[in-house]
């Protein structure tokens, strides 16, 4: 149940609407958008409705939400959610009108092939660096990232280039670590529904880049963010990245449409992982594009500067030239869907 | 085996390489570019290489083609087919620099809302006219098409408007029927492996539209283009129209990633099918701008004058003014994929 | 909705009770049970429940029929369908208390390999020979079947063995052809949904054997029996063979669980096909075993007398004694579900 | 790589196999099975077979693993892995003859209703006994389990009847409390690639019970289960419970032939969870028929007191009659199989 205000409604008027509803037993989530505010009710909210609370003083409708999911519902909030990356005093931020692109290796594996992926991404204009420190890995015997230590590069490159660092955490132990040197937390596809994680980065309060796991429904994917967020986390940036297919053909099935069936359904940033979804360098673009196309607020994209002697998704990773040839022809998407791009570096 | 011949071949020349190759007990099949002539081999193609034919006259180099697939196969052809829509002195072009727009009704239901629909989305851009005479529907209950009244009327409104007729056909012993009555024969996805339809399509010269089956890879989907260009009818245009998939949010699982793979894989134009991909008319936009910014060469959309009154598919079927709307936004993707669109009727 | 009559029902009165529902606008279907009698009422059937027909005499009850099929639906049935094969005084019966085993190559490859499979299969306890003449090849260029003379070869082999004869159709214009020489036509995966193909078969009068397709839901296949069955053929045995999946392990994903929900849905018999659910020789056993633990009335086995030189689904195929070794294992797991096992040919 | 030893290999010449091995930076694996011992060999193994070690006292062959798994792979054990089960001088084992039945409710609700379901399942043949303590959720909102309290009941029921306990972990920082408690630690099917989870239930010693994930090949199975084994924990028991599928008629889809496949490929124990695979109560015997006959070596099955009232899974949960006739049923499936079941607790 949903209970929007009337643009004129006073701070104790809003309080009493609050307490009305919590008196039922209920917990209240109040969105401010720039015209009206709209109080969310959250658990057994059958007996709203009949309560009276349409009387209240400052109550314009009261509505239910039939979805599963409360807190990421486009009716739970007043506007979108544009979540602020970083500290700077003027943010990156994603999910408003300039897209995000958030760019990267997938796995920190020395200091200098960071510093050089960092420098390059930020030229052709990416806002975020992404990089692995600790890696999924499906053998045991595979490399499974740096650990700490490519944390401490991760902001070692933040410090030069000034861009914000997204990195994975896939054990509720090293949240707090991770915390301490990123500033996004990464819960990757394998880990949507690890449910203990879900909580722990939400009581970070750190922003959340939720991925898609590989055979989750979209409401799937909101109920995980809902994990999050029921934390008092609202930070979450939703990811699709490919969903498990029969197609040789490509890595993972792009499943382009949940792109804008997002948008409908969720006031969340959505990014879309061009790189997972094919699994293929030469479809990077063409997926990029389409992203934009179809209303994605930004991709995130594995570079690196040598593909070919990553120790991890090479096949799938543009090199620097490839990336800055990406960014340059997604301009005219990003136009077409009435997006900007952040201009790149050198042309500041 | 491709045979790449130099650009001065003579045509004797290149008539002594095919009776070289078919000595072999081989099949040919030539396709001309602006700047060169490409001789395909169909068969048992082990002893071309060993033959001797890289000494004749005018051959460039012998090349092995791994794919299951030959005639849709990239290579075998000297660039990309274009494939022309009805007999105007200045033909409907499917795979060139415009993209193709074909739209109209699920089903033809009578003579006013196919004249209202072809005149209406022809002044909105598109090149030609869809609709359903015979129609494949789950049960045998249901509304199966007008039939032969169908094709009457379709030819009506291509004598009305101008725009060639595109209608589906199911059964191999109404290929002849429908060719004469349509411009271009679809082949719907249940029936992407009926090999008898395809091989009976094929014999009759018309362009055929082939839509992926629900299950198929992009492998099977060229396969069953093979069984038709074996007949010796090249004009075959291929169309992604979403697969079979598990996530209740859309009606099928529109595979994005299929477009630029096919146009790595074929000379073949691709179209996308963004009513079926993901069965609302809600979506359509998005797969729309989606589809173009990845690379296919045009949609066919389903449009009717009244959706909610639909016989068939509806749910997924955009009304006038939405077609419209949908055309005017498309433009600057268009533009950004390096497309143009045709002009709407009206503007001419 | 169904009509469900007394046991002591009159032949007049059922004429009264269907003559009422015919008045109606619908269309009647009566099944004959040992204890009772229903009548099925196809259309628009919403004025049944009110027109009064519960007080006509005879009548026990009236009752709608939720599903989207109606004539495969088990409720409108007084009891299993058996499906009778061939035209022997004792004819082999599928669906009843004996497991019904068909067996035989993918392809008719010539007369000897035919006659050693048709013995062999029968000396284990086959009751049916399966051999294909017109086959479904994802290659125009691959083996297409012997066609016609791989009819009459088959028909010899029944001649010689009294094995009754399965083989597929694929077009239309063929159906009046094999129905000429075949016992049960079958209808292949891929042509589930060729609805022409279906209604044409259903027009034969011989039994069908429908194979599910590999992205058709069982609701899917339930409406596909209900075309052949509005044609006045009630003898169609359905076929579960694997669906489309994504893990490479097995060629398709056999779904075991759709055997079950049939027998729960359905009066008509379920077949399973081992050979193509798993594509591997190796799993046949398996695959056989669990699909009688299931519930299945049966099994279609691919088997070659050598399955290396096959020119079709070699690695599917059992050879001869492993064959033998199927049926002799499989007993017992056919005791355990109440069925009985044809005695071997030679235990008579 | 494997190296097979001779019958009659002395404890000092296997030293010096396993050193020498291990000299070439390797780790090695040591399987005794009745006639042979089996040293596997972990690591970038390419240099083992030019290493001499052929020609060392003891060695009968040297054979590479192709697999991407190690230590799960049949190759690398002398024999089928049995996992005892609890703390009692005779103790259950999974993986031998007798069949393994596991049963209880999805979620400990409460002390009765637990020891209800204990004696129930332990009179009817159930050698283990399952219930939720921590559950995964898709909402926030839905009962999460009783925690702590609710493996201390578990631990009572034990006492009581004498049944080991499996149990669900699904947080790195439970493991430790859950396997004081637990005899065996269930890794859940959306945990599969928790890979920080499966080292540390590798680390505690316990068997753990590892559920094949929706979207999991058979080898990605495999290489969960090699996580956990290298940390020196070979006791792991593997268990199909249905793949994401497409068909609304089961909840997932039940992947019968992994259970054959998985036989070939790996020493571990299979089981199957028809309860998950189906998702309805009424298909639980049918999965469980086949699943035995396919070669499972055991089945965990959820079982309530009154599953209408159940707080998780009711729909898919047999009653305590019911799953005392699954198990009668059961009987002869086994046999057929060449399989045990154990009697029930009543007829000792």
């Amino acid at each position: 149940m949903i209970v929007v205000t009337t643009p004129d409604i006073t701070p104790a008027q809003l309080d009493a609407v609050r307490e009305h509803v919590e008196a039922l037993g209920l917990r209240t989530h109040v969105s401010r958008g720039d015209r009206r505010t709209i109080v969310g009710c959250i658990g057994d909210d059958a007996a709203v409705a009949e309560s009276g609370i349409a009387a209240l003083p400052g109550v314009e409708s009261v509505t239910p939400v039939l979805k599963p999911y409360k807190l990421p519902a486009r009716e739970f909030a007043a506007g979108p959610t544009r979540v602020r990356l970083g500290a700077a005093a003027d943010p990156v931020l994603v999910g408003g009108d300039a897209l995000a692109v958030i760019a990267g290796p997938c796995s920190v594996e020395g200091p200098g092939m960071l510093r050089a992926t960092a420098h390059a991404v930020r030229a052709s204009g990416a806002v975020a660096l992404r990089g692995g420190a600790f890696k999924p890995r499906t053998s045991p015997y595979a490399f499974q990232g740096m650990g700490r230590e490519a944390l401490r590069l991760l902001a070692e490159a933040r410090a030069e280039t000034g861009l914000p660092v997204v990195t994975e955490v896939m054990d509720t132990r090293l949240v707090e670590l991770v915390a301490e040197h990123a500033d996004v937390l990464q819960v990757g596809a394998r880990n949507m529904q690890n449910f203990a994680l879900l909580s722990e980065v939400g009581r970070t309060g750190r922003p959340v880049l939720l991925k898609r796991g590989p055979s989750a429904t979209v409401a799937e994917l909101l109920m995980a963010a809902e994990y999050v967020m029921a934390q008092g986390n609202g930070d979450v940036i939703l990811c699709e990245r490919g969903i498990r297919g029969w197609d040789p053909a490509t890595r993972n099935t792009f499943d382009l449409a949940a792109v804008p069936v997002l948008k409908m359904e969720t006031h969340l940033p959505v990014l879309v992982d061009p790189s997972h979804a094919g699994g293929r360098a030469d479809l990077v673009p063409a997926l990029s594009f389409a992203a934009v196309a179809a209303g994605a607020d930004g991709l995130i994209v594995e570079v690196h500067p040598a593909p070919a002697e990553a120790r991890s998704d090479g096949p799938q990773s543009l090199d620097l030239p490839a990336f800055d040839a990406l960014m340059a022809r997604l301009r005219p998407f990003a136009e077409a869907a009435g997006r900007t791009l952040a201009a790149p570096a050198w042309a500041a």
